[in-house]
């Protein structure tokens, strides 16, 4: 059974965004940022809706919560994001000075943990949450997308 | 003399956006980005008035550069700024797949290089132009903010 307020509860809320990215033709990631147990942003990509490649779930979910705060830093924050963060947004979050990094599915290819993008020092990092529901509806929008082609 | 449309006369306008950054009390940084020979999008930074980390100088550019075009890719394009831009601003430039990026001054710490974050494999680097005009809007902006503390 899950429980309310526990990285898996989080990552579900993520896998929600993923899911609206994914019914807008978007490559379907998704995330949520936490703070004392209660969402204060939630975001998912909208590259191609907005036409900006900048516009990744978790670029604007760090601009969301720190609207949200009227603080730039988001040192009590957690961030929960369903695939395994990019160069360009594991260098916002170091930015932010965020709490915690959760993400979902791993990124071999284009994660910052293979580039070896620095986090804040302060930041904490844990991954494979909920993993296999991150990747497998990563898997089905890039089926898709092949057989459009 | 300065000839119009040269690197120089680039990085100029860039450093005309940093000085309107110097002006809002913002770390001074300009960018502007340029197809065949015309300023197609302009920004500094922007971080305190926003209150938003990813609000760099290059990040708003890119965003506004697409949004010109009408296109997420700015494969014809060049990205001036006053200063070498950081690990999320040069992750960003990869997914921009940019042409050529041309930095004024180094960064040595918080700046890609030392990082070692990929650009784009088509995307060109050209560094040093007008470093000491760049370097000495940062230098007297970080000495004034010295002096209030």
């Amino acid at each position: 059974m899950i429980q309310p307020f526990d990285d898996t509860y989080f990552m579900q809320q993520a896998l929600k965004e993923a899911q609206l990215a994914f019914n807008k033709n978007e490559v379907p990631v998704g995330a949520v940022i936490v703070l004392d147990n209660k969402i204060i942003a939630r975001a998912h990509n909208l590259t191609e809706l907005l036409t900006d490649v900048t516009a990744h779930a978790e670029m604007q979910v760090f601009t969301a919560a720190a609207s949200y705060l009227g603080s730039k830093y988001l040192q009590k924050c957690t961030l929960y994001v369903t695939l395994e963060p990019c160069c360009m947004c594991a260098g916002a979050a170091f930015w932010t000075q965020i709490s915690k990094v959760v993400y979902g599915a791993s990124d071999e290819k284009r994660g910052f943990k293979e580039h070896k993008i620095p986090l804040h020092p302060k930041t904490k990092v844990a991954s494979g949450i909920l993993k296999d529901d991150c990747s497998a509806l990563l898997l089905k929008f890039f089926e898709n997308q092949r057989k459009l082609k």
